[in-house]
């Protein structure tokens, strides 16, 4: 069944590369065109199939009834006065952002059809080459309509979604900006700022436990440093939660207070074991 | 090629019980006995056959010629007075520990032959129901011996872990207990915290980030509060090391600063791909 007839990809890295390969895996469209900066990007696109042409001029998706916006937070704002110029009222937008509550507000004015989404799949790796079609089979994919999106549109979005794996569920852009600064942006800042302090002589000893807990600090750090600058205060607050609980448990050393680590070890165990539950009901995606 | 004529398991949990059924496996002892406080673990390791006898009284340990204690830290402090009564001075004893100053101290005088051991192997499960005699294969496990180790004893006990599968590196209690803070007890003590600061409602959003992140934050609350409170100086001085870095992410997201961000990022990515390096030359452990 198809949902479109033209459907171009701005940015065809990993998350625009794979919603690309499943669009074409499902038959959901009649062709897809993808944008982007770099040639090679397009070549190895086109040769994986991911594609059925490239381009680097925006033009090429003029007639287009669905664009995705895949490409890192600040880029794309910039590029959305200029893409608007070029599509057409009826065409269905949509970005898959990592942060909304900017975003969504510069592109609910600048297009007719636009519909935010965070797809909650991708990984630290990036680049076309690890493009997969099913990437989106059984992750969850976040929609933050607003009072302004077309409800056909919405409709619309949420079956393309469905089509190619992924549970929706929506929520406002700052619902979703306030909740993923803890379960994701909080997560990485940590990740980040953990594998920085490990000094270098001794991360050739590192046990499974720091690789784990560092997998996400090889994101891409251009991508990483949008998303921060675009929910500065929510993260800010996570930063700053997540500080006391560390302060208390550093205090609880000092002081030799075992009943305190113990308590702050053991809720923190019983939580991450109802996860535990959740992920056995839902395979999650790899952010 | 038997090393033991009897094997005493002192706490038959995840590491006594897999070292139990390696030296099983690898036929290196007469007998293997395993003691615990619970009558139901040592029906459970009979059954499984980690052990050949099980007994709640320590004295049934009288006549090995090698002991493993594999019981959290404080316990083990309280346990060897009494070990040390019964054991002959022949007998190797050997700790499984993950924080060796303290413990190498008391040990040292307790035993005539006795070598400190840390397994780079474990995970956030317990007990002898996951024990598996292929834990330590490909892992790694650090040596403490200090001036008093006997270099015989020290010669079986690496060739005993090199026969169960993994590689062994020497270096003093102290040095180990300032690298373990960073690459081992920093890791837990900021998965514990950051699962804390999840709000619950959150949590069945939880994206691959924050389950890696906070998977050993399901690690037992007793064996975490021991090891921080046998090594707190250097578990404040990593988490102080940490805490730096974090407020400069802090400070550079409120004054939108993506220089600085970027920075940061691009070094802890550098940092965690010469970390999957070092993976790819030896499959860690899971703790």
């Amino acid at each position: 069944m198809k949902l479109f007839k033209k459907v171009a990809i701005v940015g065809t890295g990993l998350i625009g590369g794979s919603i690309a390969l499943a669009i074409k895996r499902h038959n959901l469209a009649g062709s897809v065109v993808g944008v982007s900066r770099h040639k090679e990007t397009l070549l190895r696109a086109k040769k994986r199939g991911v594609i059925d042409s490239g381009s680097q001029n925006l033009c090429s998706i003029e007639n287009a009834d669905f664009v995705v916006l895949a490409v890192p937070a600040r880029a794309i704002k910039k590029l959305s006065l200029e893409i608007s110029r070029i599509v057409s009222d009826d065409c269905i937008v949509i970005d898959v952002g990592s942060t909304k509550e900017e975003i969504v507000a510069c592109f609910d004015k600048a297009f007719k059809h636009y519909v935010g989404t965070h797809p909650l799949a991708g990984s630290e790796k990036r680049g076309v080459a690890y493009a997969q079609a099913g990437l989106f089979k059984d992750s969850l994919c976040i929609l933050t309509p607003t009072r302004r999106t077309d409800k056909e549109a919405l409709r619309t979005v949420k079956k393309l979604w469905r089509c190619i794996g992924a549970d929706t569920v929506e929520m406002s852009p700052s619902a979703h900006d306030k909740m993923l600064a803890f379960i994701s942006h909080l997560p990485h800042v940590i990740a980040f700022c953990l594998m920085e302090t490990i000094p270098s002589r001794h991360v050739r000893y590192a046990p499974a436990s720091l690789k784990d807990a560092t997998r996400v600090a090889a994101s891409d750090s251009i991508l990483w440093r949008d998303i921060i600058l675009t929910n500065p205060d929510n993260v800010i607050r996570s930063i700053s939660a997540f500080e006391k609980l560390l302060a208390r448990v550093k205090s609880a050393a000092r002081r030799n207070q075992g009943e305190i680590l113990e308590r702050i070890f053991k809720n923190a165990k019983y939580k991450r074991e109802l996860l535990n539950g959740h992920r056995d009901r839902r395979a999650g995606g790899r952010r």
